[in-house]
């Protein structure tokens, strides 16, 4: 298998730049993801245990969420508990998808290297020392 | 199509645990798969301008890489020029190869979002408000 070679590869060409912070921070990975599963929404316990998030930490990542506009969070009653539901707005889900999009040409970029699971990392020729 | 009823799925089920920050990162994710992708290493100056980062941005993460024991840096010269080499360890394929397969289990599930790509997120039925 022919090796690429780095001086022929675009500036950039691992930069990644679609992967928001917003979005790729792993716990709110996980609630996006969750949510976009649920097109009804989750009830805020719910995506607690989906995700295996403290109340303190959904709750942080829900109004950073929020406030990007990728989620809203309604009010109301079960009976006469009160209950959180959690929704994706349309923008959310357009974000969610542009997003998993990136991680797509991500793990086609590292499928290279899967097929050459075998193969040890090879030792520069010569000339080389530790930093 | 029949939708997940949140509570029928196991807990954790997008907790997604195998997203090690460290690998996780963004930059970090970038530098990983140029060098997982390159099993000779890739020269500081070229690694830079591949991952779109600065000198003090990649030095910052390669040490984070470093002390985790996924990446070692060479230092050797190229003529009279002293150069920086970079290679991901054998740990540091290992690890790469395992966040990856989880990268694919993330975009497995997103893989019913964007088979519904079409359909509007569903109002809840009643009875719930803006928080």
């Amino acid at each position: 298998m022919s090796r690429p070679n780095p001086e022929d590869q675009p500036v950039g060409r691992y930069a990644y730049d679609g992967l928001d912070r917003v979005l790729h921070e792993k716990a709110r990975l996980g609630i996006l993801t969750s949510l976009a599963t649920h097109t009804e929404g989750v009830v805020f316990g719910d995506l607690k245990s989906l995700c295996s998030l403290t109340d303190g930490n959904l709750s942080r990542h829900l109004q950073i969420l929020q406030e990007a506009g990728l989620v809203e969070v309604l009010k109301g009653t079960n009976g006469n508990r009160p209950q959180t539901l959690c929704q994706l707005t349309k923008l959310g889900r357009q974000k969610f998808l542009e997003y998993i999009h990136v991680l797509e040409a991500v793990v086609a970029d590292a499928a290279v290297v899967s097929r050459t699971k075998t193969a040890p990392a090879r030792r520069p020729s010569s000339g080389w020392s530790p930093a």
